[in-house]
């Protein structure tokens, strides 16, 4: 039961574009229950589009293809499935009349003709349709091999994989799928590894890590004859391993920490602001990506020359002079100014060295400090983190935000 | 004298890892000059590994793989080669010398054993030292290809490729290569790409786009007998390019917006601070990106909450209860609450509906508000930005240090 994904068009095999569709779509038919033993990139050209269709078809059972569905010249997947399903292309006119109407509303009417050629289709395809752009899908067997081609842009492709490419690929595989994602933070990866030892053998479930530095997400994903038990198997393995994994484990599903943090506080009636020295503002960059972060978020400073400091937050300038601007003093006044200047419930601050230059014997690269003032007091911390400097403010403001996510439990 | 790109693992055909290596890859042999027309992952099976350099071997003139070179039972990559090319391991104890005296050097000398086959390459093969991790590369011809097989953790790739793989690939392509990449901002694609047409055939130049949101990099490869010659060509293409795309292009280079607006401050010698509403602290996360941005970047204030307007910026609550926070007035009194607060030659504020609520028919979704505060006065700008929440941020943000950029220069 393999499966492999096929991506189409010259800006992949030039390096022109970062390959997302790629792994979206092999995590995707992973989840579904197919094995994804191959995912390959190749350039416009008739002939090789046409041998890796005819290769792919003997080997696997399922293909989902993307790119070249457009109206130019070089998109030419559509002809090239013809070929190799042996049959002739047909035009559809309810999609070609979709096409056109499309086109009128988006002021464009003159651009029919060139986009005629999105309405054809290898007869005895069964056509996908695309509610967010101009070129519809379609299926089609290719040897044996259920074929599904999907146009290149992201968000076209996924909405038309989610609506009609996963539930038919779903009925391939005759066993039921759930997955449980553990979102962990701390712990190093080849810890987690050695924790989770042994529970894929133990709970036959399938265990997969995705690093989205520095969080870490481990995925157990079981199968069952019934989707209640599928179900409860990944639930038992999950139970198990968040027993392995202690409290690195903060939460489940796709929420990253600054998300799941926000929801804490929102669903604790609580407020937060930041002061960022090292971190530069991302911190509270990473807070407000979440649309409604106003109702938890009030704002923050970016203090990086020492007057800012001082002229933001209240820090007194004689206490910069006497530990140093990089100090476990400095990082608790800037978290409770801060947190008073703004009337929060909670003050995070940062304050350290994020290199590559600026560090010293005493005060090395990655030497971060951070605090969290509120009602209860303030709590300082500090560590050196490894990495570049990117890496460094990274680490330094997810080990801020647990701080604050361990004060809210 | 096409090339292939070729990365192992099962963690790419699962899609828990995006691809980057694959990409870096391809735009990498891009610019040496080979055509690179397949890319392609397969995952840890020693059949499928065998078969795709069989196949790659026979189609190709260079192969460039990557993974599969590690000390686990899962890493076959050496093994399938030494069988393609149709000889025998070996073990090359210089190799094994500096393995076992890496581990004594990270002080795990009890892995030794276990890494052992890391010194193992097939006969006939090239060893390519690794600086960066335990693990060398090799080359071996593969048929008649050149197949070069690298370690897939990104650092040690990189570092392997530009030292012994790059100059061995050169060596196959006889003409020269030079590439100008002009770096642009403001101009839609479509309009880039019209205004780029004919480009190409005019001065025999290879044009290609990356779209690195909200900005476009045009490159511009030519070839030419001798260096000097195909620099020429590469320099012609693009004199003509920044003429046809005007003061789009602010620059050549691999340095983005954020990083050349940072240089152009250092070099006159001034000073930034930035005030954030619907941006959320995006800003100044980006133009401290930089290491040495403490000399030009002052500090900034991330203002969601109105109170934090006016307790941070000055911002008179009477100016937001009239206007309303998302108002021209109020970003030209952030611009310049926040210059004067931090004693900034130039302060630049944003204010706006990110999305995707919080619109109105008069205020929708993707306005923003900037401004930029200086000695000269204060400049004011809108626009509706159409993307999500964080392309819409984006958009602004670079629409923002454009706004700066233009009044330095």
């Amino acid at each position: 039961m393999t499966a492999a994904v096929l991506c189409i068009g010259t800006e992949l095999t030039r390096g022109e574009l970062l390959n997302s569709n790629a792994t979206w779509l092999a995590e995707s038919l992973t989840r579904i229950g197919l094995e994804v033993t191959s995912v390959d990139c190749v350039d416009d050209d008739r002939a090789r589009i046409e041998a890796c269709l005819r290769r792919l078809s003997a080997e696997h059972r399922a293909i989902v293809c993307t790119g070249g569905l457009g109206p130019t010249t070089d998109d030419i997947t559509t002809e090239c499935a013809a070929r190799v399903a042996g049959v002739e292309l047909y035009r559809d006119e309810p999609s070609f009349e979709q096409i056109k109407e499309r086109l009128r509303r988006f002021g464009r009417p003159e651009m029919a003709a060139a986009n005629a050629k999105q309405a054809d289709f290898p007869v005895g395809s069964r056509i996908l349709p695309n509610p967010n752009g101009t070129a519809p899908g379609f299926c089609v067997k290719l040897g044996e091999a259920a074929s599904y081609f999907m146009p290149g842009v992201p968000s076209e492709m996924k909405a038309m994989f989610d609506s009609y490419v996963a539930p038919g690929l779903a009925g391939l595989v005759s066993e039921s799928r759930h997955q449980i994602v553990l979102r962990c933070f701390g712990m190093p990866e080849s810890e987690c590894n050695e924790r989770m030892a042994g529970l894929e053998a133990l709970h036959g479930v399938y265990v997969g890590y995705r690093a989205s530095m520095p969080e870490i997400e481990v995925k157990l994903l079981a199968r069952g004859a019934t989707p209640e038990a599928a179900q409860a198997l990944a639930r038992r393995a999950a139970d198990d391993a968040r027993l392995r994994l202690g409290d690195a484990v903060y939460g489940e599903g796709f929420g990253s920490l600054p998300e799941h943090l926000g929801a804490l506080l929102a669903e604790r009636g609580r407020t937060l602001a930041i002061a960022e020295s090292c971190t530069g503002g991302l911190a509270a960059e990473l807070m407000t990506r979440t649309p409604g972060s106003s109702r938890y978020f009030l704002g923050g400073a970016v203090v990086y020359a020492n007057e800012a400091k001082s002229e933001l937050l209240g820090v007194p300038a004689e206490l910069i002079t006497a530990h140093g601007a990089v100090s476990a003093e400095v990082a608790r006044a800037m978290a409770e100014g801060v947190r008073q200047r703004l009337g929060a419930d909670y003050g995070l601050a940062f304050t350290g060295i994020a290199g590559p230059d600026g560090g010293t014997a005493e005060k090395p690269v990655g030497l971060v400090h951070w605090a969290v003032a509120s009602a209860a007091g303030t709590v300082g911390k500090e560590r050196v983190f490894s990495g570049d400097r990117l890496v460094v403010r990274r680490r330094a403001v997810f080990s801020g935000f647990d701080t604050v996510r361990r004060a809210l439990v």
